[in-house]
């Protein structure tokens, strides 16, 4: 799937020539505007940005010396080290401004390299942005700084002023160190990304089964930093349940948990590591649970008519309290299931799937198909089983399950498409418990709606699909589109006012900010809402232990002034 | 199950009536010494030790007037408050030695009165020690302190010194708060224990369905700031996973977590308050996930023979990795099937049982039975499966799986009884991975055997279970029995040194030091070897920041010097 010798994009989604030209992008303008039903004519497509033409700021800080070997302060190195692929990063690369580059860039082999730039950063005060993928969609491997001097006098400044930037990418250190079979399990590099991964323990019959929207370039290390959610809709559903142990790199030295399957022994010291997103160091490795290929699969596509929403809500959340694990159980609501190509008919589709490699998966199909049909859902194409033993199956390329896969895969590259076209493309996330998930989605729906007919002047699609569901509450994905006629400058701030009015949403009907995207720096604010008080003085004061000098991916999570209040008080 | 007009022993597990005579327990002693191979004769029962011949000294503390309507320095209250149930401790309470009672005992009503408490102890310097129902079998509520003055001089002695303890007895908010039928989840108060927990969601059809063998006495907030395993021997292991959001009241203010499903955003500040062990707060009420009561239910004991333990753990691992999930997977060695009455046949018995509120569970069970079969396991009496609604049944009651049930509830009543007979008997449990469970158990078997012989002089008993089983690792549970004809007191020293080499045997063989019974005082020596040292340093920050004063729990988890190290550093 992935491939090191294709160029990646330095702005866009992925590889570079997998940009449309001009005239596919029109077309495509045309397409989406008609099938949306989007107030025309879509804007022309602009030109793609050279990395010649990229504005970059001169790098603030030299190379030192004695890491020479593995940092560089090269533009394009800097260029394509700049942002992550949220919106507001493809539209700033796309318009080539790049003010936010790191100064530096290293590329460490090693821990011993790792460490002796932590070291270096803590004495230079320079800021140390970990990066794995570099898919972030919410600022979380962006250098935004307080610059030296720029947050208030004495102390404060000396704690929170940075001299620059480094962007430690951890690209060099992608193997699989051990496999151990009896136990399931694998000792794996933090920058290894999702199909390195899948590649290196195919040999041994074992796959990790993760697979985030970002599986292409995404790396382990970025998985576990951000809790991940992938491929199982239940049960499995982030990467933190298949997390045996880690091994961090911290400013205060490095920090590694011991292999188990399951403890007692206090609070479990991964948890803490999962989800810090970079601000006490940089896991370099991790024992993974993984597991056997599935050979067994069985897959079907339950329609409910477009009036019956309602119904393919219970249906779905029968289906989460039922003790079946399913590993697909997404309800895709009819637009979602119109912009993803599963169904054009207005019918709102739960896309469902069972996947075993111990035995074949009939029987939790049919009960699952017993259940959905309660709640009216039809199958008018039953479901499909498959034994990959019995004939070389490409299992979920076909059918409702197949096109939301592929669709699934497809769409960063097509957000990067109409981005060149001025429209504002978003997606957003949450969770939430069931018995306020009627309200919030009217909410989410209705204020979203509002906001962009008021800042565009027009109509817009919001779409709603679960990407994973639990016994007490979904994880509700949303989708929004708006046409935008005042090219991608506009279309930035017109997006921030749509993504603040969705996250107040969420906030104030009691769901997350995020069920697997993370907080960064773009979901801080609402974070902050989110989380008890108490819990940020205790990271705070976790911070101070593990980072004293507090260089690491500043700004994540914790505003700089929270860290010092935790200092300080 | 429980009732709560039924008198506690003051010094034995559970209720005071359940402590059987002299001639019962010699009966007791004989049938044992037979049953095991115990070189006899056994020591004769000695008198159980009375409230009135208990020692306790004075309370250096006074009850504090604004405390008045919930505080007690009343001599019964600081007895039945001294210890936990743990083998130590019942030596301890059974020859009358109550030196560490806590002077106070405080049964606050509300968040409020606990909040009063907290300020007051913190100002005064008394340690805090929470209380649920007294089960602990690690020290986890035993105020053992490090006395004003008796450490260091200057700083260190004005944060460590202490110049008393309050036991903080949750008992009297005991409430089911609010009921979510639509997302299973409900609103529990952190004093209840499981029997009222359960008695008070059964109108609502539901049930926490968990059940460590402290169920008739253990509370709420005790199995989540331990982390308890409860019935479920694969995937909600451990009560963690039924969290869904928690209320703690500490020092520094009231914690609370949103109610949410699953969430990304930023590391779980649950994770971190669960298997806190009362050193950041106390846990007053808890979103829990819970369930429908299980309709159907197939249940099977699956006999492997005498020379063929290690083909049984390899069908147990198999059942582990299969993603069929049973909820009870517990396999015992044939000592541990003797010992618990399961059978007397030398085999190795392994417990198998499915059950579901939603589908009958006979396509998990006959998988299951053809994975152990593939591994030489027999089913001489086949599987049995029950329909609740079919008939009034009583399932688990009878076969394998009732004669475990029974035994392991009442186990904790026998452990006393035998306490009296001078025996040493203890239990102690670990997780490690699969590939290092066979060297690991040899080594527990081996080493622990010759300690018992060392120490006593004779042959002893050690026996295995699993109590839980994940993909990558049993959760083994050894039980140890050896005869002392020395009187208790000297059974006392005999038995530290059998768990210091039990303890010693975990951790060198990369095991966990606790897979659910928590580190309490008891485990910390063995944990500090275990747990990252950055981890505790993160913890002791956290610690810090939320009970400024180190007046909670003192010497759980952490040593006091570990705390004062974070503070200075």
């Amino acid at each position: 799937m992935s491939d090191d010798t294709r160029a990646r994009s330095f702005w866009a989604w992925g590889y570079q020539d997998r940009f449309p030209d001009a005239e596919a992008r029109a077309q495509l303008g045309a397409q989406l505007f008609a099938l949306l039903g989007l107030e025309g004519p879509p804007p022309p497509p602009r030109d793609a940005p050279t990395l010649a033409g990229a504005r970059v700021p001169a790098p603030r800080v030299d190379v030192p010396p004695a890491l020479a070997s593995f940092c560089t302060s090269a533009r394009e190195d800097r260029v394509t080290h700049t942002y992550g692929r949220s919106y507001r990063d493809l539209v700033r690369g796309f318009l080539g401004d790049f003010s936010p580059a790191p100064d530096l860039v290293a590329y460490p082999e090693d821990e011993a390299q790792i460490q002796a730039l932590l070291a270096w950063a803590a004495s230079a005060r320079v800021a140390v942005i970990p990066r794995g993928g570099g898919t972030s969609v919410v600022g979380g491997v962006e250098a935004e700084l307080e610059r030296e001097g720029s947050g208030g006098g004495g102390n404060k400044s000396q704690r929170t002023g940075f001299t620059g930037a480094v962007s430690l990418d951890m690209r060099r250190q992608d193997r699989v160190l051990e496999v151990d079979a009896t136990s399931l399990s694998a000792r794996i590099q933090a920058g290894a990304t999702g199909p390195r991964i899948d590649a290196q323990l195919a040999p041994h019959g074992l796959t990790l089964r993760h697979f985030p929207q970002s599986y292409e370039f995404a790396t382990l290390g970025g998985y576990i930093a951000t809790r991940s959610g992938g491929h199982f809709a239940t049960v499995y559903t982030h990467i933190d349940e298949f997390v045996q142990s880690l091994r961090t790199v911290t400013p205060a030295g490095v920090m590694e948990s011991r292999r188990l399957p399951g403890s007692g022994a206090g609070p479990s010291p991964d948890r803490l590591m999962i989800g810090s997103e970079g601000i006490f160091g940089v896991i370099t490795e991790a024992w993974m649970r993984v597991r056997p290929k599935p050979r067994w699969r069985s897959s079907a596509s339950v329609k409910f008519a477009s009036a019956d929403y309602e119904a393919a809500v219970a249906a779905t959340r029968a289906l989460a309290q039922s003790g079946l694990h399913p590993a697909n159980c997404r309800l895709l609501d009819r637009r979602e299931a119109m912009l993803n190509a599963v169904t054009f008919d207005g019918a709102h589709v739960l896309v469902l799937g069972f996947e075993s490699a111990d035995h074949p998966t009939e029987a939790w199909m049919k009960r699952a198909l017993e259940i959905t049909a309660t709640h009216g859902g039809t199958c008018p194409k039953g479901p499909r089983h498959s034994d990959a033993q019995a004939r070389e199956a490409r299992p979920g390329s076909s059918g409702a399950a197949g096109a939301w896969r592929d669709a699934f895969f497809e769409a960063p590259y097509l957000q990067s498409a109409l981005v060149s076209l001025g429209l504002i493309v978003d997606t957003f996330e949450t969770a939430c418990t069931w018995d306020r998930f009627p309200a919030l989605h009217r909410a989410v729906i209705q204020n979203v709606r509002a906001a962009i007919q008021r800042v565009t002047g027009r109509k817009g699609l919001v779409t709603c699909r679960f990407t994973h569901v639990y016994p007490d509450g979904p994880a509700p994905y949303f989708t929004f589109i708006a046409a935008n006629q005042d090219g991608p400058e506009a279309a930035l701030e017109r997006w921030a006012e749509l993504k603040r009015v969705a996250s107040d949403t969420l906030i104030e009907h009691g769901a997350t900010i995020t069920h697997h995207h993370a907080v960064g720096r773009v979901h801080r604010p609402w974070y902050r809402r989110q989380r008890p008080e108490l819990f940020a003085r205790a990271l705070a004061s976790a911070k101070r232990a593990l980072d004293p000098a507090g260089v690491m991916n500043p700004g994540v999570l914790l505003a700089p002034e929270e860290v010092h209040d935790a200092v300080d008080g």
